[in-house]
């Protein structure tokens, strides 16, 4: 078994035994996770496996984001799992928000701990306690650093990568001289998130602020970015929070400024988790499995030998040239297990989302061509062998605009302007997606939606409420929501 | 403040805050982490935030390993952080050698657990737990999976980097299918580890086999890399257990062979540790501060401009442009604070270790000169600016090399033939180091140089024991070992 393609001689993970998408999309869900080797259950409930195929997903995630947290001024650091109980307390709001989800190591070493520890379900106290330390002066802002690490939060209900009691993340936490500094730092992020998302996992996503009953327990500000599935619902893709100098006052984050006062910070975090790649399976999968957009794909490019007994050896060679010759223009990878029949590794390859195959037989050898299937299309084409080292980069980078072109419709497909709760409840019934409305900023008819529809606002958008009325009460609009079922 | 390279504005950090390194070298091992800005000591004791200087460090450890790992055919995953108190207790060796380090969650949600989670102390039993689901047939052998990670061990006495309750490591675990493939994997990556520490990281090693006493819990045999830090102890730089069929029979991991027959697989496992980045401080650093490696350095070359006022627009602009002219070349940074001078510019990169720094006045841009001085010996020279692209990486290469020869010639002058017991005692209360002597096998007299020198056995080597004598007993010596004390 090659476990960086996942590959496995068994005859499982067969196309026919996936749920149908259209009739069944959990299980269509649970079926391609699994049967893909992404990702496996754990023996601890809501906890999961995540194998060498998603696992490499996660490393293209973090290295391109990474490159992109780099290029703004940020570095990464480490602070510790454990955070005492009696930090988490201390900003009121955050201990209220995140207690009912915390997991507590009471015994350690052999003996019961005379204080409880929290194994960190984000990292804001243990964060602002050394930044408290670290800060004495405006030279020392701003401070730019994140953090690449698992976290824990106790759920009753899980679903791989959407949802699970553990998950990998990056949380970014930083702290500012300004005000006006913080909210450009949380804005930044944002458009980061916006264009990583877009650019690289061919996810469009609306880009907007979370209303106060939505955002981070502490922060002043939630900014988020939220994509839609293909099941018509919402998926939150990566938050930016301005903390405002909520932390900094209980945390005693102060410094001296250039004209001698002792000023608070300002502070942010921002983090996105391995549930992009549950994002992924759910915007660009398809009833034969994972489809995965080039950039982020581990394997861009799978090879086929299609080789009879007696030219099993020349096709199995000039499959190794193909490969070769494509360099490092892509992701190569040939199967060449003896035991499967192509139509097998047909299937099993378009189920792990390869974007394109290359089949090569000894009539596509005698006559110098390659055959080219296009996972996102199904196209087929031939191409001489001459021109696959231009043709294969071409080729990607098309598959990736193409699928964000297609993503991009479904989603101006499944958006629609919503008069009132009666036609907002219709919509949903329907279709589902984005229901786009004045709201007059009131919580209780944000709430009143939620309880009769099940949707929430998933972001505020600052254009285009002059002039309407909320959906709910009627009343004048202050702001346009974005309305959606979630995950 | 720059987080990418631990720049402050502050007036810390000075060298004449370092302890002597001959008188209290433990103090100095503090003061120089600490003053460095490579970590600070976290809310809970034990626990060690890692701030951005060594976490590029710990990142170039990473990716350059890592690529080995693959290039052998590995690839990595990610398992859970909780493993069930149950699963801990299947193998039985193994759980009496962890329990005493291990932090248990008992509260999670609100409510007690029916059962204990463990914090991973190592991911052995959950690893072998989904192996055991994963191997059907001989054509799913080998899995050759490894996994960054964090790990906690509760330990009574804890110093940064070299032992703490949490750390940051990688841990591969491989299934295959017999005991020779096993084998070889486990010296396999014993190569990799000696290589790279030695290629990269400038630290020769001695690598060898642990005795039955020192092995790992549940292990078959370990086999281990052992550098010599630069007072005269021992640091256990990486490890590789050949796990046997220990853990596949508890677990009931087993295959279908092509015999037909079901068999248990054979096992491997193996890691490192931020425990290198002591290593790094404790065999290259000096009565300055750290001395890093070029090749595992953040900053390679720091440029500091020597900028009186007039001058002070000129030299920063040549400072900028002799960055720029080094490109890819190396990993330059350009100290352009205002508020410091010269010579606490120097003082401040010596003490983080930077191989080399360049310093440009007006007098260096009038001749067209730029003078560049080694970190490692503190020699200076001058060259025309037109050949630093050729020469800085060649310098670098030069320091690289030089480093590591250095550490040799030290480990060398520190290692000695030791013919009995009292000898062995002296050595130890002189200059310390390794100590080579004949073993008979015997734990009794392993466990007497123990008690009586604090020493243990580091490692055990194959060669040369015939003909030698246990250094305790004077029986015939069935191994050489290397005894010394350790961290």
């Amino acid at each position: 078994m090659s476990e960086a393609t996942g590959q496995t001689g068994g005859e499982r993970g067969f196309v026919r035994d996936i749920a149908d998408k259209k009739t069944n999309f959990a299980q269509w869900y649970t079926d391609v996770i699994l049967k893909s080797e992404m990702v496996d259950y754990a023996p601890v409930r809501g906890c999961m496996v995540i194998r060498p195929y998603a696992y490499g997903i996660w490393e293209r995630i973090r290295d391109l984001l990474d490159v992109r947290f780099k290029a703004t001024g940020h570095s990464n650091a480490y602070f510790p799992l454990f955070i005492p109980e009696s930090f988490l307390r201390k900003e009121s709001e955050h201990f209220e928000g995140f207690d009912p989800e915390v997991a507590w190591v009471t015994h350690g070493g052999g003996e019961a701990l005379t204080e409880r520890l929290a194994v960190r379900p984000t990292s804001e106290t243990v964060i602002c306690t050394m930044y408290a330390k670290w800060i004495q002066s405006y030279r020392d802002l701003p401070i730019l650093i994140n953090q690449w690490s698992n976290v824990v939060r106790w759920e009753k209900s899980t679903r791989p990568f959407l949802r699970t009691m553990e998950f990998l993340w990056q949380e970014g936490h930083t702290a500012h001289r300004t005000a006006d500094e913080a909210e450009a730092e949380t804005r930044l992020i944002l458009d980061v998130y916006r264009d990583f998302v877009q650019d690289e996992l061919a996810i469009p996503v609306i880009a907007g602020r979370k209303s106060e009953a939505e955002k981070f327990a502490g922060a002043l500000r939630t900014y988020a970015i939220e994509a839609l599935m293909t099941d018509g619902q919402a998926l939150q893709a990566g938050t930016s929070h301005n903390l405002g100098q909520h932390f900094a006052k209980v945390f005693d984050i102060q410094f001296l400024d250039t004209d001698g006062q002792l000023k608070h910070v300002w502070q942010t975090s921002w983090g996105v988790s391995t549930r992009l790649i549950g994002g992924l399976v759910m915007v660009h999968g398809d009833e034969r499995g994972l489809a995965l957009p080039p950039r982020i794909a581990p394997v861009q490019v799978v090879v086929v030998p299609i080789a009879p007994k007696p030219a099993r050896e020349a096709v199995l060679r000039e499959a190794a040239l193909v490969a070769g010759s494509l360099g490092k223009a892509a992701r190569v990878h040939v199967d060449d297990r003896e035991e499967q029949t192509p139509g097998f590794k047909f299937n099993y390859w378009e189920l792990r989302g390869v974007p394109l195959r290359l089949e090569i037989g000894p009539r596509d050898i005698a006559s110098g061509q390659v055959v080219l299937v296009r996972r996102d299309t199904g196209a087929k084409l031939t191409a001489p062998r001459g021109e696959l080292a231009t043709l294969v980069p071409r080729l990607l980078e098309e598959i990736q605009g193409a699928m964000l072109a297609r993503a991009t419709s479904f989603r101006e497909a499944h958006t629609r302007d919503v008069a009132g709760i009666d036609q907002l409840e219709s919509f949903l019934a329907g279709t589902g997606g984005f229901a786009r409305a004045g709201w007059c900023g009131e919580h209780s008819c944000e709430a009143q939606i939620k309880q009769r529809t099940g949707a929430t606002i998933r972001v505020l958008v600052p254009d285009g409420a002059a002039g309407h009325t909320c959906l709910v009460c009627g009343a004048q609009a202050r702001e346009t929501a974005y309305f959606a079922r979630a995950y």
